[in-house]
């Protein structure tokens, strides 16, 4: 299967719809819709949009039909990122090979920016209520991504990882409490998004609970394999490739590659490739595209 | 009708449900959680929540059923006050007589705590659902919920506000411009989040669309009114009764006091009060409780 061939156009449709989405809120104070733009229209990967729809796929759903939660939970990474730059956050000057947003828009307009991307995400997803998906699905696909994003979720990841900060280089801890709080950071900071965009594809094509449990467990494991690739990027990678700084290292942070090395964590992520495709099982065949984009983040170079 | 004593019991309740709300969040980072109670527990006056619930009232509900989507409409509101406290908007140290967060939990404990309270008032809201609320209703909430908070609501309401910083010093404007600019800024910053409760209210009690957009109406100028006596307290009023600074002066904040002085400012405040209670004839006696409402808005001294 070639997955490149897969995520393309899926990844442009979301371009679009994105940029249609935005501009489809009425009222917006103009400099807010541009930073809001701005950093949608940075050229992400769109994997978060590409996970709901191939979930959705697999229980019957339609992707065109579920777009709009598509794009919410691209707004929601994107509003993440945005404020994960800021100077009093991680402090990054690039993202995506491009100036971060507060650096074109300033620290108050890049915290309101991403703001009004989390908000409006909701508002986004809502939408998908007129096109014939009910409303006890909807709803539940919201409570998944407020769960997810929320303080339960990635903010408790960011909060964690905040607290990890300079952690290895201060403090003489214990290998294995390095470890846990390591597990946690991105567990929260990272895999609980990945997971939310298949856990959300299930909810709104109907998934049995069984099933939609099994999936989530794999998004949990796909999301610490995107991480663990991350890792080891931020130490081995091609900056202009990746389009960002590899601010990880400079911040002190803890990462796979800190804690374990690089070759360390290239057998971690080996070890979670695994774990995350033996969750696959009970789909067999079904979860081809599941099986190659765990290959596919594995082995990105971006 | 003695008004405080119909705010003050249903105040008590917010702020227990509150605290019982964010302590239910599971698996939330310990720092994170302090941080979102610190802010939640600094004594607000509720406003919101009891008009939800008086909202619920007058269509046939029950405040208890609803008690969820008023938190909701607190946690929205108590971040946004979060954000627009950091030094890179409007870096006040005060806040309802307290440090305001970023002096405690630092400004990346600040920006996060306001994410995670924005993410999870939806977690909140959407507890209604096991509360006989049907799935549509709660939906029809949540989208009032993200669409008056957000890019189209009160976010640009705050990036106009910051815009129009230093304003009125700065150049030489006509003064309808002006005027209309701070309409703008009143109407999202503030109003869209004092008519939110009232559509929310109705909306889960099932009201009527028409009833419901005569109340919205009267929401939006109750928001005027409110906005116009802070604005005329940030000038007069007691600073240690406001507990918080008075940083609009000093901001150079285009405001109905500096734009119209205190008089001029006074003179509106009478009149948005009249404009207000017009909204309210549709309901005969039953609005009883929301003339008095916005007598307490106008006559209020914190």
């Amino acid at each position: 299967m070639d997955i490149r061939s897969y995520i393309e156009p899926r990844a442009r449709m979301v371009d679009k719809a994105l940029v249609s989405a935005v501009k489809a809120l009425p009222r917006v104070h103009p400099p807010l819709r541009e930073a809001m733009l701005y950093s949608l229209s940075a050229g992400g990967k769109r994997i978060r949009p590409v996970l709901l729809g191939a979930a959705c796929e697999l229980f019957g759903g339609r992707f065109r039909d579920v777009l709009p939660a598509a794009c919410a939970l691209e707004m929601v990474h994107t509003y993440s990122l945005i404020h994960d730059d800021l100077p009093a956050m991680d402090d990054d000057d690039l993202r995506r090979g491009r100036p971060t947003c507060h650096k074109v828009f300033g620290e108050a307009g890049a915290i309101l920016a991403g703001d009004a991307l989390l908000t409006s995400a909701f508002t986004v997803l809502f939408s998908c209520e007129s096109r014939r998906i009910p409303a006890g699905r909807v709803l539940k696909a919201a409570s998944i991504l407020a769960a997810r994003a929320g303080a339960c979720g990635m903010v408790a990841g960011q909060s964690a990882d905040l607290e990890a900060e300079g952690f290895l280089s201060k403090r003489g801890v214990p290998r294995a409490r390095a470890s846990a709080l390591l597990n946690y950071i991105h567990l929260h900071k990272t895999a609980d998004l990945i997971a939310a965009p298949l856990e959300m594809g299930a909810a709104l094509a109907g998934a049995a609970a069984r099933e939609s449990r099994a999936l989530s467990e794999f998004g949990l494991k796909l999301g610490l394999v995107f991480q663990a690739a991350d890792d080891i990027l931020d130490v081995v990678g091609d900056k202009r490739k990746l389009g960002k700084s590899g601010s990880d290292a400079r911040n002190g942070k803890l990462t796979y590659a800190s804690l374990y090395g690089v070759e360390g964590a290239r057998r971690r992520l080996r070890s979670l490739v695994g774990q995350a495709k033996s969750k696959l099982r009970p789909f067999g065949r079904r979860a081809a595209v599941f099986h190659a984009l765990t290959d596919f983040f594995a082995e990105r170079d971006r």
